[in-house]
């Protein structure tokens, strides 16, 4: 089988790199060798795996009969948009790590490699190299899911993590997270929660068969986290960490959402640090499963992408109906102002008002003129009309004790 | 497709209550319908779900060419393994949890697999409803893995939790978990590392290709651990768990054992609590992975059951070779006593005594004629040696920081 990679940043070198280190044990396991024949970059491959791959563009890779397969990771919805649609028209399998197109066009994407009945795996779009859509979508198929949760940036989880570790503020932390290369230049999309919901769309897509529109979901990033929020979490026996999680409420409907989040100290999240992810998932059957690994980097992502691209190999490239989801509107989407929830709140005001307001809640300390309490039950729209005005931070729900 | 399921206790009936819960729902993913015909299992099902199907022998079953697939759910090597042959024999596919036949059986049973070209495939025999065997095998084939270890055994965890915990004595708590139900009247198997050891077994047949014979590989249970051996633990900052590790070494033998053993507090393996199990996994190109989940119970391994029973109908009942190991013979092996470890020793001698022979010792504490002392670098050999006579507790290797 011989392949295409559009795209030779990071992911894309990466999965190459990994292809020719290992490529004897590969082919050994699939029974066939892999072989990267083109790659699509503008860039220069002088020096890289790459060279003397280049191809003129995509009319040259899909006019080929020898090519069965593309890797996109170009990113973005622009060129990665079309050459999968090319690929897939002309009957082209495709394997892509790229979240955004995923999370924004999947569900056309996958109706086409329907019809072309061509595989479309995404593996490395959720997690990175951590396996979690896979063994979601068939391991777990015996099972009525109903949440799919966790930390689904690693970026931010850095920077939460060195926040819990030293006590110390975001704009520091970011900062070193910058200088350190585990954040970039222009983290707004880390840190603004973005990168987030889109993979937390693609769990809900999964998860649910239906497509969740990014937009139309509530992301809320870290940029607001201060050390005093971090510090009240820790005495009331929480660390804070940025939550996407797309969940079947009781009444049907979908939560699908990225927040800051209080995890029990004593909890598996909990112990999830640094650049890691981890996906939590429950189902009726199984209970709670998690699954923790690296969420970015060359190799470990590459890893996933040939993952894929073995599956897809191995399943004869043929279309994967357990992978799939169809775009039927948004009606599904569940308001979070609609539901009760237990929340870290920060107020300038006595406990005395905040517990007058909200019967059951717990004082976490009073002091400088400021309360901070835990809240039980609460209706989320309740309570963020009561705090505004009177909040010192923005509240901060339980995930999980 | 029509299915059978041999023996009908906890999991083999498990599997069957979840089928009949999410019937519709995997129907649809499967894009076929699931259906137990026959149950073979000489109790009086009546009051059961599998009432009515009782089959008078597994001649009756596999006579009927309706009949595509066997559960085996029976346990050990006796009736298990003749029925797992019969069906394998006459072209049947079988999924099964039984790990002591897939530990000691696995590679002549994966040969038969594959001569008549039939799915044979054993999720549930690692790690319960939790996913495992499948993503190492194929989410991971990218990779060169040289390590897979962890909490194998869900009684053992859930007395190590309680001992941590309470700073009880290992027989009380044992005592307390009979009552409870976590664990039988006869532990044996879980308490003195057997079960451990057969899934760490399979681990190692899985990611070396080679067939680890049960019966060459050290286990070594929890009837030992004290609670003053958690204590000095605890005070270097660590917790005890109940190991389970294959790894390839620098050498390139196998290492695979089954030992108490020192993981970090902050280590994600330190918040496996109760009775979850979790596995990880390191692999040249992905890092660290994790898999977290219930290693036991009704649903949970049901959960896993049918997740590879529709496995194996979605990819046409056939041999998957990458799931698959060969019987060549145990030179593979590497003996534990030739490989430096770090390791908590407690002795009846002054810690300067234990710090002349092995330097770079750590004091932990030295009290009431005893030393708790942590070695750096020592080969198990020689630490075995030194502290026969000398220890009040055995040994604790450090797996992780």
């Amino acid at each position: 089988m011989k392949i295409a990679i559009a795209g030779y940043g990071v992911v894309g070198r990466g999965a190459h790199e990994l292809l020719l280190k290992n490529h004897a044990a590969i082919a050994a396991r699939l029974g066939e060798e892999l072989t990267v024949k083109y790659v699509l970059d503008p860039k220069d491959l002088t020096g890289t795996p790459g060279e003397g791959l280049k191809a003129a563009g995509i009319g040259e890779v899909l006019a080929d009969p020898e090519i069965g397969l593309l890797v996109e990771a170009i990113g973005g919805v622009g060129a990665a948009y079309d050459y999968v649609r090319a690929a897939l028209e002309s009957g082209r399998s495709v394997v892509t790590p790229n979240k955004q197109l995923i999370a924004e066009k999947g569900a056309e994407l996958l109706a086409l490699a329907k019809e072309k009945d061509a595989a479309l795996l995404f593996e490395p779009a959720v997690a990175g190299g951590t396996p979690v859509l896979w063994p979601i979508a068939h391991c777990l198929a015996a099972n009525e899911l109903d949440l799919a949760a966790g930390i689904l940036n690693g970026t931010t989880n850095y920077i939460l993590t060195k926040m819990v570790a030293e006590g110390a503020d975001f704009a520091a932390t970011l900062a070193d997270a910058q200088r350190l290369g585990y954040a970039e230049a222009d983290p707004t999309a880390d840190i603004e929660g973005i990168d987030a919901c889109r993979k937390a769309c693609i769990l809900a897509d999964l998860l649910f068969g239906r497509h969740t529109d990014p937009e139309k979901v509530f992301a809320q990033g870290i940029t607001k986290i201060t050390a005093g929020d971090v510090a009240a979490a820790d005495q009331a026996g929480f660390v804070v960490k940025l939550i996407g999680q797309a969940r079947k409420m009781p009444d049907g409907k979908v939560l699908c959402l990225v927040t800051p989040a209080l995890i029990g100290k004593g909890h598996p999240l909990a112990a999830v640090n640094d650049v890691f992810n981890a996906v939590m998932v429950h189902g009726n059957g199984v209970g709670e499963v998690m699954f923790y690994g690296r969420g970015a980097g060359d190799l470990p992502t590459g890893s996933a992408v040939l993952g894929d691209v073995i599956e897809a190999v191995r399943t004869g490239c043929r279309y994967d109906p357990m992978m799939s989801w169809t775009d039927c509107g948004s009606d599904h989407l569940a308001d979070r102002r609609d539901y009760a929830i237990d929340a870290l709140c920060r107020v300038k005001e006595p406990f005395a008002g905040l517990a007058a307001r909200f019967p059951g809640a717990a004082c976490i300390w009073e002091r400088d003129g400021e309360t901070a309490a835990l809240v039980h039950g609460v209706p989320e729209g309740e309570l963020e009309d009561y705090l505004a005005g009177r909040a010192v931070s923005p509240y901060i729900r339980v995930f999980a004790r």
